[in-house]
């Protein structure tokens, strides 16, 4: 018997931390719905506020961690991403001076929030100008064996990874490191380009539903996922040129392991029809991506 | 009266280089047809080739200059990509041991050569797979005023760009830093993944025709595109994560420049819905995209 | 009344964690003296061992943490390195792969350890070849009040910055961000080069000796140090470029704010005359110096 | 017989270019004294000249080249420098406000120039502060076979390298790509710190005095330098992490060449007694360097 388990918004973590006692204890093949903060912790709702740093200095709020029983290190947790809705009907964002902005537009880089309802399956941005309502999570993440990483520069545990794939639909799999894998959710976008120039995208309190799984026989380096047309893993490194040739490294040793290519063709192979997704600029976190149906020869 | 011009296959650079006398003078607006040799300078056409860099160091030779005549420092040179063709209907690759190639996937890379033929639309890449053809021009360059810039790295006045979006329909802006432009055209690929991680296309020689025009009202800082769905702005620099961030830089100021955006908000909405393309990853070069449909207010 | 505080080796940790009960409560002014392991948590103290990372993931242990009373979030925590002393009067290095070894050298990198007796102020390489014992630490952190570092790349905290400037006779002050400091030493070298080119230096368990001391007037950026010769500011960044810019920025700021300058004449200042100090070249951290006779203007 | 001969101030050139005619013919082994003016082409002379961009955008303008009779592409050219004297007794510096200097200290960075004085040994900064004169060659290169690169970013033809060792005293070594080697020289400098954080740094037109050899027995992947104290192998990559690992990489390389170290061992030995020199921080130049006491186990 699948069961639904709901974890309202409660206390909220900025550090993805094995040392913090479960919010909820579930089975594998249960479904979750929680609720999450947006990045901002809540300080832009209305015209006029300002994102806070020195009453708040953190970012992007997760919350959890969710306890999934039989999850030992060294499996996976595979992650179905069934819904992402938003808690409140609206999004924001605003635009801060950090130096990457400023040395390519200029020094009066102002501080303006911008709040944008979401409507009829839009994201309103202005009286005429409106983008599809695309939902992703930013951050999710299960707790590494060593360190407490922040809620900001993602890892192999996952973390703020801010990849626009992470929507409905898509299956990801993160690598367990600790007993119950413990995972963090937070940080939903309402939509967000590739590679969030700004850091900043349409940050949403939300209502995720995910359903969780125990995978025993997957044995990751990094995140994984599949959404309805493609296969993508996910590398981070100190830098965008290593973390996407990381990031296609993976992806090719998984069509070996799993689909039965050699890596190095599967590496040339790639090099001709893969393709990138970028998290936030300011990081090196890439995931590369392959259409399923080219993965499958029979098709 | 539109005139086309023919670039048979002779002299092959390996340089951009103003220096070179124009193997071609054209008016603005004409068409050029240009047959143009693979990145390997047709050292692997059938089994067995290998890529011997003894013998020919150079890679991506470049045929030309054109020059246009009536372009002058500080103007754009438009360059309208009409069609792509192979000129022997097959296109081929290899895997080189790149160091990167080599601490992601281990040490045996071996030197194995591709022969893919082209036919009916399809890059035929094994008995039971195959892409489609999907052609893109890699090397596309105007004269720089000070250097001669190899036919590797890419740089403002273009070059070895190797992005995807330099494809029949899209038209292309460079800027013009010597009289005549001085265009030289070169490594096109009959299929590319983004990032183009081992380095190494499809490539093909090619039969590549252009319209060149003068457009005496840009003043570019790099190239720009435009293909049938997006407005695009290329960037180069040391690494990825400074290309990615003034490319999406480079947009904004044009959509300020030509769609009377302000600056900031522009870049604001880019993170939202902007998206990249990546040239060789070992490089630092990036192209921002915004749909055109979002760029302007009245769609 | 100073006293001296003895902390033997004891429970090791590879994580700079603020939750970690003190191993040790002093006053400000109090010295102590901490025996730490070396990187390799002992692995390698004969011929023919070696470093086993399926036993021991982990590198870099350190001793602590000791709280320091009255050491408040702002304060910085004046650490005097009075002396440091091989526990075991030898030290060791092996050469590992890594990818940046591998690609300059080549792939045939064997897993080589070397044990080193240290006499008569020498560490002996080999039958022919000695180099002076120049003892230095390679951790020396605080706790940071949000995140829980490894003991592999440094930050802010200090943590594993591998710099020969941290020797006997030099101050060094870390940001306080958490009440009574919580300070955590290990990794000792009995010398290192700039930049740790492989990694690993040569690594012994050793017995520190530290004066420890809150200043309550310094707020910090970052770790900073004095030598009887220099002035120098540590900086972390994800890459080398960054981090040496940030260095001399922050030298520049402490002249500024300690010293009377003007901060732009003072980065025009060391542009002429500052030098560099790198840690672990894989990593982005380095000190910027300069001589203190050249801070004081009256000298 | 040794001959002396003398290159006056004359045409100045902002590139290392193969193709441009010999300044000087001379054999192997004679002595060349250039003058060479200064990297804003004598624009800051006087209180309240300015670096005008618009004017002079190209720097580091070299005189040459210089033909050495004999040298063949595969050899080397020895630069044994000699003398660097101030052709007018002053130096100059101004702090321009590049992105990573706004980032760090503000926005307001003024355009200030500064003239200094040199005089009995030392470069007066300001009434009560002055600097040892401790004259270096900023620009030095041979053509290379291929590209003609500015006198901006450097690479293994050597260039715009700043280093510090290159001071008299120094022995150079620089690839030949071309016949006769072609040597340009240019932007020296009074003094400068290690890694020219603001990249400007006390420039100075100088009378340079070189001894210049044809070396048939060495092959350079790029140049190398003896100092009284030191050997040092300089390296170039996109960014400063990936050229000090090739630096030290091509020093245990030389080590192994010429005094019959096995380079693992050597490179294990250079990470307890390297030292390092960077030049221009934006680029990514960094020089190896080792104690020539420490190579000869006999001493």
């Amino acid at each position: 018997v699948r069961r639904t388990h709901f974890l309202p918004l409660a206390e909220l973590h900025y550090e993805i931390d094995r040392r913090v006692p479960p919010a909820l204890i579930i089975s594998s093949g249960d479904v979750v719905v929680i609720e999450t903060e947006d990045a901002f912790s809540g300080q832009i709702r209305k015209a006029g506020d300002r994102r806070d740093k020195r009453l708040l200095p953190n970012s992007n709020p997760v919350s959890g961690p969710i306890f999934v029983e039989g999850a030992e290190p060294g499996d996976a947790l595979e992650v179905q991403i069934v819904r992402i809705d938003p808690l409140i009907d609206q999004c924001s964002t605003y635009l801060w001076p950090h130096p990457h902005v400023q040395s390519h537009l200029g020094h009066r880089v102002e501080h303006v929030t911008r709040i944008c309802p979401i409507r009829d399956g839009r994201v309103i941005w202005s009286e005429n100008r409106s983008l599809p309502y695309a939902p992703m999570i930013g951050v999710v993440a299960t707790a590494p064996a060593i360190g407490v990483p922040t809620t900001l520069p993602p890892g192999d545990y996952g973390g703020n990874m801010d990849l626009r794939e992470l929507a409905p639909g898509t299956t990801l799999w993160l690598p367990v490191e600790v007993a119950g894998a413990l995972l963090f959710v937070g940080d939903c976008h309402a939509a967000q380009g590739n590679g969030e120039p700004s850091g900043v995208a349409l940050e949403m309190p939300a209502r995720v539903t995910l359903r969780l799984r125990v995978d025993k026989a997957k044995h990751l380096a990094g995140p994984r996922f599949r959404t309805k047309r493609d296969l993508g893993a996910v590398a981070t490194a100190p830098n965008l040129n290593e973390a996407v040739g990381l990031a296609y490294a993976r992806l090719a040793r998984w069509l070996e392991a799993d689909f039965d290519w050699d890596r190095w063709e599967a590496y040339s192979f790639l090099t001709q029809c893969g393709d990138l997704s970028l998290g936030y600029l300011v990081y090196g976190i890439a995931a590369a991506k392959v259409k399923r149906s080219y993965v499958d020869a029979s098709r």
